[in-house]
């Protein structure tokens, strides 16, 4: 069966909302993607977090250069249990799809969007993986505020998106040029001829199973287009 | 509906499979909990980890004592979304059911079980948790190598746990005193006299479909007994 399910790719930002990946977007994700029959392997960008922060009491304990600062590819590594690849090593060619979860890590450490916003810079592999998937046309997908960094990098191609409701990132893609769609968060935003499917997940989703249904409608959609 | 729902609790032990709670375990719990329309709250106790491991190359960065070393209670609460309690407030009258996920942090964490085996001391406040609820007679769930760390506190009580199959692990839970049933990874395994709800998740699991499943599972048979 492996060898003929498709083969996602899976990239990670750390572990945890406020400075890597919305755990239980990611876990839902590899979740829907192995219920349908689908294969997954992780990656992540080896670099060091934008902060850490302490999820308990909502505060900063070390921001980038800090001895004690946390590595994306490290962190990452604690949802995919240690079978985790460098994004380095990403190759469109072996993958059907990549996805991108959310968190706040997207706009921290696979961009800089929470600081720049349309202006924002994206991580240069992260840049590198999305152009290549573009160009071999494996569908990109992406979760809650990471069809930012998926806009950041696609603007030029006008491709459509979403982040759910909110007006401000909204009008934030928009600048970057791709089209932003309104989207409840039990649909997914499907460009057909771009190939790209989001979901607003968190940023609209008041629980984790409105979360994981969200998940498995992209994973659907996603399945349609391969 | 969230008046009338049962209400779970549900205790981490850190945030990884080496060395806090078992991400996709933690994760599948609380989506199974949802979906089954209950209500969860997260706990942790607010303690230092035994060990912190680097996921990705799995060595061990820091131990109990030293500075750069991680607590239980900050690492729980990315899986909670910062929505997380000290495990000190937790009450039993409170709740319907108080849960165990899996992951190493059980063994390090809430318990020594990982360096000492049956003759491991448990964290006084967890112990305190399990001897609390099973005093009320709310139901006390456990995933994975969890188990052992209520069959330490209730084998005196002779209650009947899984950890799957593992010979050595079930050897240990007989040493403490509690009966080990041998159970599949779609199963669980109920003591219905002792309100005891268990099931293998990762101890058999070859992936994270079937650790969603024995989490529905074991929900299911939680909420037959509330």
């Amino acid at each position: 069966m492996m060898n003929d399910a498709p083969r996602f790719a899976v990239v990670l930002s750390g572990c945890g909302v406020y400075d890597g990946s919305e755990i239980h977007e990611a876990v839902s994700l590899l979740l829907a993607i192995d219920r349908h029959g689908g294969h997954y392997q992780c990656f992540a960008p080896n670099t060091w977090q934008a902060r850490t922060i302490d999820h308990f009491t909502g505060e900063s304990t070390a921001v980038a250069g800090d001895a004690d600062n946390r590595n994306v590819l490290a962190e990452s590594a604690r949802i995919a249990r240690g079978n985790i690849l460098d994004l380095r090593e990403f190759k469109a060619a072996n993958f059907d799809a990549v996805v991108f979860p959310g968190g706040f890590g997207a706009a921290l450490n696979l961009s800089n969007f929470a600081q720049k916003g349309a202006a924002c810079e994206v991580n240069e592999e992260v840049r590198r993986v999305i152009e290549e998937s573009y160009a071999a046309k494996i569908v990109v997908g992406a979760m809650c505020i990471a069809p930012v960094v998926v806009a950041r990098v696609l603007g030029k191609h006008k491709v459509t998106v979403t982040i759910g409701t909110d007006k401000d990132t909204a009008a934030g893609i928009a600048k970057m040029g791709a089209v932003h769609q309104n989207c409840l968060v039990d649909e997914a935003c499907v460009d057909v001829k771009n190939r790209i499917v989001t979901t607003p997940a968190y940023m609209s989703a008041k629980s984790i199973g409105q979360v994981f249904h969200g998940a498995e409608v992209l994973v659907n959609e996603i399945f349609d287009l391969i």
